[in-house]
């Protein structure tokens, strides 16, 4: 296969992965949800938040960083509101706890909110937002964590990319919007590096804060739009880190400054059988999707596509054909595997 | 003044405004509602979505698209939301109605949405978010409406420019944010044409769906950062009109268009007493804010700004000075004075 890139198929990842991470000390049921998150993204086609994040999961399980045996605790219960301490568990086991307490508050409160603090890399953040859909309600997530983008107007790190997700389920499929506050992404910066191609202006800034289009060089992502990424994933900030006492931002900035990995995370889950009858909105969804979609196609598009219907299809294909790992990525989680002492997952045959 | 430009303090503008709208059939307090948000557009430095919209609104009382005595009705509710339907009501009407049962909701349940049905144009939407701000809240608020902006990959208007605000207390002025989901603003092309000065790359298309940098020409604003905005203007959408049973975009495309204004609004409010110590909640929110401006200034800037920043100082200053209403404003204003029998408001002499 090109370039040494090996297929996996996803469940055949998924077991290993939950195998490496119990080796590494965690509980199956959290292993296997962790695993789970891991090879979601790659199926979905959001590569750099897959499968390619395992060796650093390990080695931040090893500094303290990561807890893998963590002990979740409720720290606030409101009827329509909980915050949880989630004391450096696995992001995906943090807010999926989040989101499973934000959906149970939905369904006698119309909504419900779970803020979860002290969680940390959260994969891919869609599939909380798409929990909430698999329970029938429409979920919303987004997160804080360390600053990694320059503040609009500043050459400097001072927000972070946080992303947010948005689901509402539909006819066949869910419409689901996963974004970054940012203008590109780093996985775009890597492409572009690997590639040996320039990157468009605007998109990052060199360690000195100055722009630049030359993808060794970029250090810093800029906010989407200017001030208006900024200020989205600032308010995140303000939403979860600061309202829950672990500030992300303001303790990451200055001569002694915390950069330690943490996040916090937010999950609201709406009800959607307390306003509209579910069959019904299911029906009307598909239909602002088929009025979205039979609109004139714009000069250098081949298709309007819905928030999430390219990684719907990504899934689709890689269901049927296995999870593409490139060389570098096989290598790694094979020094891992054989660190632990577990074979690598069947290939499939090409 | 320059240009004919008046000034006129902000109390007898709202008075004015008021009695305009009384005149128009309105009561008494909503009357004063109404003229209270878009005289603090005015103050804040929204000439947009300011006084210069009354003559707009009295016309559109008059063609029955606004309803300036609405029976604004419960359609559900639950413990931590509610489903009101505002019959055509004055956007700042249905949607400060909105937020009181959002903060309401909130104080019990420690978060309250309120989702406001077939309400109109609502001016200025981070009044709205700053109302739970003078309730000790955290606010957030976000409409949607009938498009007018393209939908990312589309030749033609798909998706509204959809606005969210997001405001939090702090230890002096709160932080708002308060951003279209657009790249650019109407304001904007209408300030380049009145200039003759080219738009920027990226901003407006023209009727037929191509790009332009003509003022002239410009007719559909463009999504922020393509897809992201495009992205979250649809799932707005989602999460009011689809939900409500009233949605406004798939039934705005097509053959037999409903084009009619309307809009529908969502307030939420966090009750930052539930998570946090609120005094502690506005000083870590300074210290943030502290920390961001400490940045190093990028070049072309010459500040750090945090959202809503701008808004306070142009507030600040007219509040002293008086809202600059340009001739044409001044004008149209008078015409509908006039049709009254009311007096124009006061102008300060410079």
């Amino acid at each position: 296969m090109a370039g040494g890139v090996k297929r996996v198929l996803a469940a055949a990842l998924e077991s290993f992965v939950a195998e490496i991470f119990v080796a590494a000390g965690t509980p199956e049921a959290d292993a296997a949800t962790v695993a789970e998150v891991l090879v979601w993204a790659n199926l979905r086609g959001i590569d750099s938040h897959g499968v390619l994040r395992v060796p650093g999961y390990v080695g931040r399980i090893a500094s303290g960083e990561f807890n893998p045996r963590p002990d979740i605790s409720v720290v606030a219960d409101l009827p329509a509101a909980t915050l949880i301490d989630a004391d450096r568990a696995f992001g995906p086991v943090g807010m999926s706890r989040g989101m499973d307490i934000a959906i149970a508050k939905a369904r006698e409160a119309g909504v419900g909110v779970c803020i979860v603090r002290r969680v940390t890399h959260m994969a891919a953040i869609g599939w909380f937002a798409l929990r909430a859909v698999d329970a029938g309600m429409i979920g919303l997530a987004f997160g804080s964590s360390r600053p990694n983008m320059a503040y609009h107007g500043a050459r400097a790190r001072g927000v972070a990319t946080s992303p947010i997700a948005i689901a509402v389920p539909g006819k066949r499929a869910p419409v689901l919007l996963d974004m970054s506050t940012s203008e590109s992404s780093m996985g775009r910066i890597m492409l572009a590096r690997d590639s040996g191609t320039p990157l468009q202006p605007g998109w990052a800034l060199a360690e000195d804060g100055t722009p630049t289009t030359d993808a060794d060089e970029a250090r810093m992502l800029t906010p989407l739009g200017g001030a208006k990424g900024a200020g989205l994933a600032l308010m995140f900030e303000c939403l979860t880190g600061v309202l829950v006492g672990h500030p992300l931002i303001a303790t990451a900035i200055g001569p002694d400054a915390e950069t330690r990995h943490s996040q916090n995370g937010f999950a609201l889950a709406i009800d959607i059988a307390s306003f509209a009858e579910p069959e019904r909105y299911r029906r009307d969804i598909a239909a602002l999707a088929g009025a979205l979609k039979s609109l004139p196609v714009a000069e250098g598009h081949d298709a309007i596509r819905l928030p999430g219907e390219r990684g719907e299809r990504t899934m689709a294909e890689r269901l049927e054909a296995g999870v593409p790992l490139p060389a570098g990525t096989w290598r790694r989680l094979a020094e891992i595997a054989d660190g632990f002492g577990i074979a690598m997952p069947p290939v499939v045959e090409g």
